[in-house]
């Protein structure tokens, strides 16, 4: 089984859905396959430039390595040399912060990442979250 | 007047209707704004990994360069050299064939530009152009 | 309305008299309109090779993440991880100090950033507001 | 000897100045120093996103190789390889089109290189020449 663009559709709008509904500010949304190549990006009006790169890195980087938003945050801060590293690796495509988030089947088969960015990291997580749940597949954060 | 994400929706959903009613390959569709900045991007199923860079390619050279993919091709063809250093330039964002059309408004007005790519050249530049028109918008192809 | 060269040019000129006056070091300044795109750089005699680099990593940088460079310079003090990886995302075109500045317009429309190197940050920041205030616009240092 | 700012802004507004009697499409300029580093951009209004980088191509290209966009443009027909590989090895900052000029003093010394973009290169080469005579110095095509 392998992420449909219907899927990423769910996740999506119902991450958007939950940034207008608590009254955030204007997010951007990237959903990676397990190939981490890009299925979905959706930026809201009133964006920075850099929302959709931002966003990607949050997703992309969680494929890339294999674990969560969380956990690439922790790594920065324990052993900022190796995530420095990564991002060189990664040529530039990480962002090691909470709001991306490792989306699996209930088999546990890695899908791909939601990458939300544009509100604080945890309420960005939090529309990550929202939307992984709508599609009923299960979240990885990292934590 | 700037490009909003519900006109990129209505430009993307019906370039993508026009390729499954028009039985073509899987798409992807990538609508930057002004600035070249990602406003949308949806991969349908089947394509290869690297399909939203193609046609990112195709709408961020656009934007980039202020012409139609078809103007891109054509000076390729021309001056290679010339374009194989926008390539460069752009940082290898760029895209130089048909299926990127530049969108500008009723004042001519630039406000982005579509990339879709996945079927023919041609076929591609199709969809980018029924999404233009179905979101009220003027289409320049480069031709 | 967005940013025209006659208005970067009364910022930057008032921006290096301002300098001059004050008895700074030579300046660097760099104008990105609201794109990113440079429409100005103007580098005084005697400065470093890198400074244009510097002064547009200040500009661009505002510009990319729609903040002041003291924004960017305590998000680098705080999360150090987020700010190296903007960074990387920026594509290695961010400086994240004092010294990068937003133009805004009366109704608050960002028009673009000016970035100003040479001396201390401080000072260039004296420069750049010097400069936009100059062409009657609003600048936000992120502070 | 080395190229003031004084002699670049002389070197730019005649340039532009001609530009604007021929009736030319808006311009870019560019002028770096005998270093390669960038001493002024100016790029007029309604130009598109990367109308500055293609111009600082002209003009960095020009000083990285030592010769005049023509010559550039010649070797990019007569050996794609090595115009291709210098590309890359100016890190993408070369664009091999005429609008390179390069700038010598009158005993011959190198102070630097002019880059226009934006009308056919021919008619960008007219106000890079211009502009060096403006300034009483002399000019290389690579012609």
């Amino acid at each position: 089984m392998s992420l449909t663009l219907a899927t990423c559709r769910i996740i999506a709008d119902t991450a958007l859905a939950t940034g207008r509904e608590k009254g955030m500010k204007p997010l951007g949304i990237v959903i990676v396959d397990a190939r981490g190549s890009v299925r979905l990006t959706l930026v809201e009006d009133g964006n920075a430039l850099l929302r959709p790169d931002i966003a990607h890195g949050k997703a992309f980087g969680c494929v890339a390595v294999g674990v969560g938003g969380r956990a690439l945050e922790r790594m920065a801060k324990e052993r900022p040399h190796f995530i420095g590293a990564l991002g060189g690796l990664s040529r530039d495509r990480l962002t090691p912060v909470p709001g991306g988030v490792l989306i699996r089947n209930a088999e546990g088969v890695l899908l791909g990442a939601v990458g939300v960015s544009g509100d604080t990291s945890d309420n960005d997580e939090v529309c990550a979250l929202a939307g992984i749940a709508a599609a009923g597949l299960k979240a990885d954060t990292g934590e």
